[in-house]
């Protein structure tokens, strides 16, 4: 009987994310294309491919003055799964190709190590990497992920279930809270500037302090915040696939964010259990609510109706346009100066990919929990 | 609170296999391409891409007079995860696309359920179907699998891992065992002749049978033999991801498919444990093996080191020329002619896709074992 | 930075099955216990505990002359997920304590590895295995599945879909096609006979087969014939998952199962196609059925509401009272001579499991289709 | 054909957790048991009851005065995947029976919705809820979370990576820094006090805080921050399974967690990119390691070699001993007065917990990324 060889192979399968409402996503910041594929989108879906394409308008580079000034158009073309309209139940395929792929400019990197970037740590798990523009590690992978939660918002909107998002701080410059109750409004107050803050006049006072750090070759970290209008109760599986403990591996599984939390969150830990606790109230509707919202629409991992609120913490963009010490790939000292086309601040381009997330962890517990809400 | 709004959507999501070695496939035979992605491959495989394609060669249509004379020439590309020749660890995205999209051929099938098809099931399942050419349903998509289970042979390669299949028979027409022991030799001998049968006397014979039934209009089924050379002890994670029920899901999932039986199979069943256990001996090499092989190479669910045996049995296509009762989607008796281009046998072509399902279950149980046998 | 040290650990995890009502099974044959954990069970549905424990001793040990005279009651306990003889929606877990548990008998396996059976499997993939009574790799888990899918045909019940199988062959004896259309009236007709078969006549020939067989000290194979009534159109999840492919690999986890056919199986790879097609045809209710049922209530992977039907091969039991040749665990020849309890022929007790595995398969894919059949 | 019935009935299947060294959890506060399944465990693995039992110790009610005065002994049992004191690589089952089942205390929970709690979403989403003591929600099912992830340390001990956890802070009391070089004398130094915090300063604070929060029968929350030594480079799979998205939602599945940051977290996001960028250096051993931390560990989602550092906040308790406003089945007013045996301040017995979520994580990171770390 036949003994097996040794190999010197490594592995990595960890490019899904769902259950019942599933993608794939694959592409390389300057490969060919990037792409996704959903498996599990219900059928007769009506599939709006100009709002899948708005979604991604917002997230591409070359924008404004504080995005990068790479020039990508971002065209999403829908490959199958799709039949006169609407969806068939069958995968829907999504690519984007990639066209301004100017891999000279990362020449430099083949080999240094680019300190908080992901170079060294792909290097060294799979000894071998595809070293323009940060590769698979690239942000440029998060597009795939915009058009497939382009997608679950449509699903999500025949439910009536709204997200949205905005930015609500950059470095130390905080929003004061924004009324999100009329979801369009919000959107079209958010839109209106730049940096895709909902308050203006903050968001005016956030403009001119990213300019300012572009103009220095620096970059800057930031808050996006996130609002979910009538969840209805009943979205999540305990105990472990809880619907905040899905919401939060989302996000976290977004490049450069470092901190999740809901509801009260970091600051509901110095509070007392007789001021969190929120009140059970019937309103002048007849309708349960609770007077307070400190649980985030949330209890038990199970959405109970109100707003489902949560916040994004980002670094800073580790691309700076300075000098910096680094080892190379044998392990010596050497020195990295900051090319390419990179943001100072990612955060605004971060925003629709905030809400795709939000809209895939949705999607995919109220399919996972339909039964409930049909009943 | 919010209460949610029915709706009357379905959903499916049985479009990947595998679970460390995962593909997910896509696409309609007539819509723009097909494809798969591949999550999970090792990094630093060498990629051969010829070998891919001709793989894809031998499962295209229109090979032979024993064929449909659907022309594609099923040209695949690679889209990520293969950098300067080798995998890189990151998902492998291949698509092909779709030529010859003669529609017009199938707008007879819009209304009517092709007998013994799956229009009746996708439209009743889904309420929505892509009635070109079979749309999902179509054994076009097995192409896809034929891409990525080469993929998994280039991997079993490095193993020493060889698995080779041939048609055993058509209709009551049955090949005598044939020895596979230089696996390079059966596939050189299979194919020399357009019914890939390694047995060269029964090849015309079959040959000459199915030229006959196409003749006709009509149809017929067959058997295929496969046969895995140096498939290492521990292969197979009982108790329900037993090999050969992995290897039996993988075969009964190919379309047309009715049967799968491994080592002594239905004639098992007939036999007395005396006569089939298989005795451990030790071989002239010190080596331990089993005098006979009625287990097929797999015990407990796990590889004995063995060759691994198993058939696959083939009903005819369900698409004759010849005219057929059914009933249209108001319920109504209707009348379907046989048009199109369809083969008159399916095993020739089917060969590459059981080699190529059998490879995809051998390459991700063996990294699932793969800490036993590198031990 | 850390360098990780090299072990030679192994891994296992193919103990669970089904997607949706997913179940992991636990336990060894001469362990304290063995049992299952039942994860996505409606919340509702009404426990018979009875049914389950009446299901659970049709596939116990020491039943009559032709099965093992090995003594254990196999009283099932529900530990949770059932709240005032209702699921709650949370895991039901159940277990089965070992009652008799004479490992003494074992001692004899310690060290050489029984043929055809899988101590010579489990050794060499883990390196240790424990071998009272095959441990993991006897058949006693298979209760763990029965009182599952116990659980599952209450659930399929209130669906109104009925899932019978029958011994339909041991060695050469055949039964005759046996009519199933009344569930209730074939059970208590099989039931009626220690070998589990629907036709008397066939029953009684086949029990002194049995019983002549045991007095050799010799084991035989057989068929066993399952059916599901009342099966709705549009289970199954195309393209790997198709109802058939996940039915056939339920079956081929079960021990010494070596083959499973559907439909017209095996035979149909001999037919034309203008025999095997399935005609529709709306019967005198107005629905639509198929003259035929050659596709066996499956066609495209997707069931289309006539009777599912397929067919399962049993080898022989492994197990002889006659002495065998083999080696032991340092590859030297040795002799084993049979001991121990077990049965002359597996089928009669397999019946329970058969229909337990598809009861599993069929309540997996009903929860994945179901919104599909609300609609 | 048949048309099916429709039923009200609910799904739920989210009781498991991890891919490789996958867990299943099962059980109520008030039933028989509560328990774990671990499939996927190596073999060969010494498995120290004691070990388990320590760590059981550390999370079960009763400790102290400042937790809850429930007593149970929370004795954990080992049913199968154990073998003469070695994992066999067979499914290990854990139970833990109840004891204490004071079911009476909690029959003024039965129609009425305790604020902050999981009955109002629970009853929703499911239609009926085991109302003892909070039934699956209760923070007693961490007790089968302990007992796996203690097995879990018990094999990454093997590979010398070392896991600490200790309370960082309670209401607006912060433990200042505290040296983890050394882990056991951290945990010695952790141990010494109630509170569980390893500065004695603080931790004297805190309890005195703590008790003080009691005797008003009201509670508070707090934080424990968690450290991971000795993990090598390459755990991680990207792009959704990033190392940290995995420990992210591992907390967050935690009863009470409302908030999750790593590395520099929430306060790195006001950082700019020059001061928050990790440069790299080789250290007098010759290591690449990076000068400071603000990545805490994780690079691109995958263990840089570095430290991993995470916190996480916890919300006060919601059983207060104060009268609370609420509502009941029907909708109508009701109050609720706090009874039943509860903790002030959760955080002392959640660092075992936050321990053993965090070895889960890197199991089953370990071995996913395993032939990575050992080629």
């Amino acid at each position: 009987m036949h003994t097996s060889k040794s190999a010197h192979l490594k592995i990595m399968a960890g490019n899904s994310f769902g259950q019942i409402f599933r993608i794939t996503t694959f592409g390389e910041s300057h490969g060919e294309a990037i792409g996704v594929i959903i498996d599990g989108c219900p059928a007769q879906l009506e599939v709006d491919l100009d709002y899948i394409q708005g979604e991604l308008d917002k997230r591409k580079p070359g924008q404004s003055k504080i995005t990068t000034q790479r020039k990508e158009s971002d065209t999403v073309k829908i490959l199958s799964g799709v039949f006169e309209g609407k969806t068939t139940g069958t995968p829907i395929a999504m690519i984007i190709p990639n066209e301004d792929q100017r891999s000279k400019d990362y020449s430099h990197n083949v080999d240094v190590f680019r300190p908080s970037h992901a170079d060294y740590t792909y290097q060294t798990k799979y000894g071998i990497r595809d070293h323009r523009g940060g590769g698979r590690s690239s942000a440029r992978e998060t597009a795939a992920r915009v058009a497939a939660g382009a997608l679950a918002k449509l699903l999500l909107k025949t439910q009536g279930i709204e997200i949205v998002a905005h930015v609500s701080s950059v470095g130390k410059i905080n929003s004061p809270n924004v009324d999100f109750s009329n979801p369009a409004q919000f959107i079209e107050e958010r839109e209106k500037n730049i940096v895709r803050c909902a308050d203006p006049a903050t968001a005016e006072e956030m403009i001119e302090y990213i300019d300012g750090i572009r103009k220095e070759g620096d970059t800057v970290g930031g808050k996006i915040s996130c609002y979910i209008k009538n969840c209805p109760v009943g979205l999540g599986e305990p105990v472990f696939d809880k619907l905040h403990a899905d919401l939060g591996k989302a996000m976290l599984s977004i490049n450069a964010v470092h901190g999740f939390e809901y509801g009260s969150g970091f600051a509901g830990s110095e509070m007392r259990g007789s001021e969190h606790n929120d009140i059970f109230v019937k309103n002048h509707l007849g309708h349960i609510e609770t007077r307070s919202n400190f649980s985030g629409g949330v209890q038990g991992g199970i959405s109970n109706g109100m707003p489902i609120e949560f916040k994004v913490a980002f670094k800073p963009v580790a691309t700076i346009m300075h000098n910096q010490q680094t080892i190379d790939s044998e392990g010596n000292a050497a020195e990295i100066s900051g090319k390419g086309r990179h943001d100072p601040c990612v955060v605004p381009r971060a925003v629709p990919i905030v809400e795709a997330m939000a809209a895939l962890v949705l999607a995919d517990h109220w399919l996972r929990n339909r039964n409930s809400i049909l009943s």
